[in-house]
């Protein structure tokens, strides 16, 4: 993680700048760059994905999107998985996604990469909580472990595989363990 | 942090285990060490026992102790700070305070040591509060932010200087803003 300390320049500003690879987040007048993805964080993103949208999607209730820029209460953010209820996508003119997310995700997926520190991914999650978003997942692959961030309740700490995942109501359908969740890691 | 993976020890087997130093917590079966602290870890262990112990402990409201084993809920742990109101601070025949106490603290503080993940402290923190405790601090005096877990509520987190510190209602005349408590790191 890079944090580049830019003095004066004001969310407007950032927004016009070019997009980084991994994406840069605007936080507090600060600009950090997000950690290179790896392998776990990868996979386990690309899966998240994958089991959200084939639970929610087909019946439009909500979507999962990765890598989604996010630009709200004077920061602009990218968790790793964003889901939005389905009335909450904002469309352009033709009816298509629109490129533009002025809002919060109803729920905020972020996974550890190696070494990272919880500091920023769990900043961003009360950000989103303390903004509309109702559910928050801290990942940590390497650990096994998930903190659970639900909107005005206490932190939940979990780590044994037969642990459920608490999930937000729109996605009551998706259920998933623990153990379930970290056998995506598994080739 | 050292992990030593001890099967089939019983928390009352630990319990007998003579105490290291730093000290050990028994955690879901496993015992895992505490950091080495370090400068500006004991700086602010000392800071929090003397400003608590002198708004407090002269009317009998309160009392903050450093590394106390409290042992409750199936595990045994060690804040760095841990504030038990007056009248839950076990005594022995004499009126003494206890050697052992097997409960949860009113308000736990836990500092963090370079470089340390904010797991385990995160951990015992939620465990505190799903026992009876009803806030926890975790402080990061490398990046001056705290996060503030209060009991049944949304973790919050502070890094702006004037940011005053919500304490438990039983010290509610202490005044703590994050600026002056990173002053305390000041000679």
């Amino acid at each position: 993680m890079v944090t580049v300390p830019v003095r004066n320049l004001t969310l407007e500003e950032f927004l016009k700048l070019p997009e980084t690879k991994p994406a840069s987040e605007y936080i507090n007048g600060e600009i950090i760059q997000k950690a290179m993805p790896q392998g776990k964080h990868s996979t386990m993103q690309g899966e998240f994905v994958t089991t959200i949208n084939s639970t929610v999607k087909p019946q439009k209730i909500a979507r999962a999107f990765p890598e989604l820029r996010c630009t709200f209460g004077g920061r602009s953010i990218v968790p790793d998985v964003a889901v939005f209820s389905w009335n909450r996508i904002p469309v352009d003119e033709q009816g298509n996604i629109a490129n533009v997310f002025n809002t919060y995700p109803d729920w905020t997926i972020e996974i550890l990469c190696h070494e990272q520190s919880t500091t920023r991914p769990t900043k961003n999650i009360l950000h989103c909580l303390n903004h509309g978003t109702s559910l928050g997942w801290l990942i940590d692959p390497e650990e096994y472990n998930v903190f659970i961030y639900p909107s005005h309740q206490q932190t939940m700490f979990l780590e044994n595989p037969e642990d459920i995942l608490p999930v937000p109501n729109l996605v009551g359908n998706l259920h998933l363990t623990l153990g379930e969740l970290f056998n995506w890691l598994k080739l």
